[in-house]
């Protein structure tokens, strides 16, 4: 046994543990769509949430990775430790996109596009970036994927949305505005507080070592601006929906622990605390105006994705021209805009295909009765009796 | 501070977090029988959840370990891990009979099964398989315990519902059978992902060691194949269930995530990646087809346990056949003869002996009332109008 | 690479590890309490919990840090690992306080609290038992937090109590005392089982280091201990239920786990796994008296928090006269009554000068249509029909 050996063994260890964590991240999608749609379609999402990570996970396997990294020579820790790493980060950006498309898209459609967002479109923003890409020689910051996942799947979900439309009964005539309540405010809470504990993983695993005394500092200034930055997200979406609003509106609070979490992720290493809370804090207050605004223009997500990981991953990847040394505004910016025109333009044609060929939209009568009793017979809580047949 | 003592340091973490992980699926186990019982019977199934819980570790710690494992020599870490280690995996095999006989059983006379469940029954055939036993002298390979574990409780819950008997209202004359669909389909789907974030954990600690290049890789590939193992059952189970019926039921998927995990159990560091695909996809289908079939044959299991943890453990021991060098099919099958044969007969002398002293079984008058009123003076949902008094 | 830095790296991941699950049991305060109290309040207990973990982290990060630690100088591992480990502490802290006051309570007031908590009372107490204040000077032993965590909270909370009085329709005249039951039993016990999975962490990564044999070995008792803890707990709660009221009652058998958790918290490196299997029993035992005797004296505390982690700290304190060398029965009880009596004095005058100057409780007609509508403007279950209006 050598020195050597110890490292590669404690480096894998804390890669695959990452691992883990991202992969509990599926738990905390699930639980945050569940509670945030209503009762009538919560089976069918959580049906999407386990099958899009499962799908998520083969495809990728099969073949993104090999499009994302082609042969990367790993020596320092265990290739396969790295792979699945990999493999539980795209079904984070896949699950971004069920909750901006609930309450109204087919389960099988929804599936297919499931497939070539894995496979092939993810895969190509990540060898950009992270796969020594033409992106990363330019310069482009994105450390844990504040552009690469969270904004990329909020702009596949954008593109789906456009094509979907909005819910019966969102938006009325002359501009009325028909907010629809989540079912189930404790799953929403839990499945955010699950991402919270995830994001750790997530964020300091991306160093993919630790075993040298710089890196084990490193890691442990992720997870400490990591958990900074979602604690004043929180507090700032708090106070701006207190001031405005005059209540303390859940929801809002768990977007700006979200939103916090999506913005610090360009950069969680670099940062210090104090800019850390900073940047948490803005997108707190920004993803507050952002969910606003998008209601506002008939853009109907209903749990708020397309706010929390576009813009504040948006937001986030252009902090990082303020905390690392590296990155310009102006690489960061055209890094942005690369993944957001590839991801919005490749879905729009997809999403446009499919409605096209097959139609993306559940019948109105089948979003009617929800999707759980068409799309997979099983009702949610079928021994409670709902107040209201929205 | 020697290298040796860095080893021994980073095992010890390894094994603990692994335990942690497989705490953590009593949650996993709890939140899935809670979502699929009735309303009625909720806050029971969580008493007897936690309750075998902390009965298995210390039943264990007292009786179990000692009959396991003698008088082992731990010297590569510290031997309380391995103890605490050990003493979560048995509260697994607890785990599985709780859901198969929910609804109708006794309180009082399950934690009597438990107690001698985890200080006789199972770690026996823990000895004869990992203690050093006459099975594992004969070449039978159960890595982390699709048989031990997963087999051994399915088995046991087997015997406990032949001597229960179906709930009331399950079956009617003529063959009809009534489906009693689960009260909470969100609990059903987290507790599902916990077992899959713990079982990363379950099979990955099974190895005992991360600290050389070697193991180090062996723990990556285990993580790698469960992961897809179960992702592989969970698109499987789906297929099947869409072709035959037309509907995506989640609970069916549920459980294809939860045979794929179990199946793969067997031997998780021996197969490749495709293979495991290979194992978990044919588990999430021989899983649905059991459950078809125990149902017809009036075997009452309202979570599909026997079928996830009996069948599909069965057929991941059979696996083992094709992955591993050292394995043959006659000698799995002989192990899995053998556990099966153990612990079904054991268990059903012990539940007829309890049925015939003490009864077993809810009078007619409990059962219909609901086992949270009889048994436990706790409503689950106290607050909630029930839409039927099943 | 040496293979000091190596051992800097593999503490600090442990340290960073169980963080991450100290980080968790946020959740776990915030199900548990979303479980026991009614429909009404549960969004705004979720608010509140959230919103405590991240003012505490904020806070204790500018303030409470400084005040507890001053200028530590850390060397061994990453100074920032040990911040964010103390940081996720101080949460729990406070998440007692928010079950005791629940359901009466005014949002704003009790965000106020916290950040006085959290800045100055709580880093106070830490100081004089960690931070090389006089208490640790005097010999008293508080290994992980049974006092300076469990009992501060529980102290606060019950000043917070008294301040507040109880919620309408508890007591009625000649000593009627009115159950309110929890409206949501799964999510108590996914709480319960949360925090019994992250106490792991808060207790074995109390040791700040694993890289030797005597540390490992020490660190796997520490999980032992506590896992023997809390399961004792359970199950001599549940004894205690089904001898006094024929009936196991799920809430009870909680907070008998959560009981043997506080117990063992002061000292789970010394004592013996059998020694820690009567403390946690012990506990068991004595949160069930002591919740039924604080209810008879109309101190109303929704989940039990001041017994489960005042009496129950309490008595773990006093415990480690038995099983630590080093600590003495008067100076265990000397360190608790300082603790006891600072928290709850300054507490008291906080809540006291709140109540005064502001007002602390909700107004009746808030508190009775619930703090979800009057302080949050979003029921928590909104499509389901509620069957009584409390």
């Amino acid at each position: 046994m050598t020195i050597t050996e110890l490292s590669y063994a404690l480096d894998t260890l804390f890669i695959l543990l990452s691992a883990a964590l991202v992969m509990w991240m599926a738990a905390g999608f699930s639980m945050l769509e569940a509670g945030l749609v209503r009762t009538k379609n919560t089976t069918e999402i959580l049906v999407k949430n386990i099958l899009l990570y499962a799908l998520a996970c083969l495809c990728y396997f099969f073949f993104g990775y090999h499009l994302m990294y082609g042969h990367a020579a790993i020596t320092d820790y265990s290739p396969n430790a790295y792979l699945f790493f990999q493999m539980v980060f795209v079904a984070t950006a896949m699950s971004i996109v069920s909750g901006a498309v609930a309450e109204r898209m087919k389960l099988s459609m929804f599936l297919v596009f499931t497939v070539v967002m894995t496979s092939v479109i993810y895969p190509l923003v990540g060898n950009w970036t992270w796969g020594g890409g033409f992106l990363s020689a330019m310069g482009f910051v994105d450390f844990a994927g504040s552009g690469v996942v969270h904004m990329a799947g909020a702009s596949a979900a954008l593109a789906g949305v456009i094509i979907l439309g909005p819910r019966k009964g969102k938006y009325g005539h002359s501009g009325a505005i028909y907010p629809i309540p989540g079912a189930n405010m404790p799953l929403a809470a839990l499945g955010t507080l699950i991402l919270w504990f995830g994001w750790l993983g997530f964020n300091g695993g991306s160093l993919l070592s630790i075993h040298s005394v710089e890196n084990a500092d490193t890691v442990a200034v992720i997870f400490l601006n990591t958990n900074l930055s979602a604690a004043s997200g929180a507090v700032c979406a708090f106070i701006v929906t207190r001031l405005v609003w005059r209540k303390a509106d859940l929801t809002m609070i768990l977007n700006g622990v979200l939103a916090g979490l999506v913005a610090i992720t360009a950069e969680p290493a670099a940062a210090t605390p104090i800019s850390s809370v900073l940047i948490g804090g803005g997108a707190g207050v920004i993803v507050v105006i952002a969910i606003v605004l998008l209601d506002r223009i008939k853009i109907d997500d209903p749990v708020g994705a397309i706010s929390v990981h576009g813009i504040a991953g948006f937001y986030g990847l252009l902090c990082v021209g303020f905390t690392s040394a590296s990155a310009t505004f102006s690489t960061q910016l055209l890094g942005a805009a690369t993944i957001f025109i590839w991801v919005f333009i490749s879905s729009l044609v997809l999403w446009s295909f499919l409605a096209k060929a097959f139609g993306i939209r559940l019948s109105m009568e089948h979003e009617y009765i929800g999707a759980d009793i068409s799309e997979c017979g099983v009702e949610a809580y079928p021994e409670f009796v709902a107040s209201k047949t929205r």
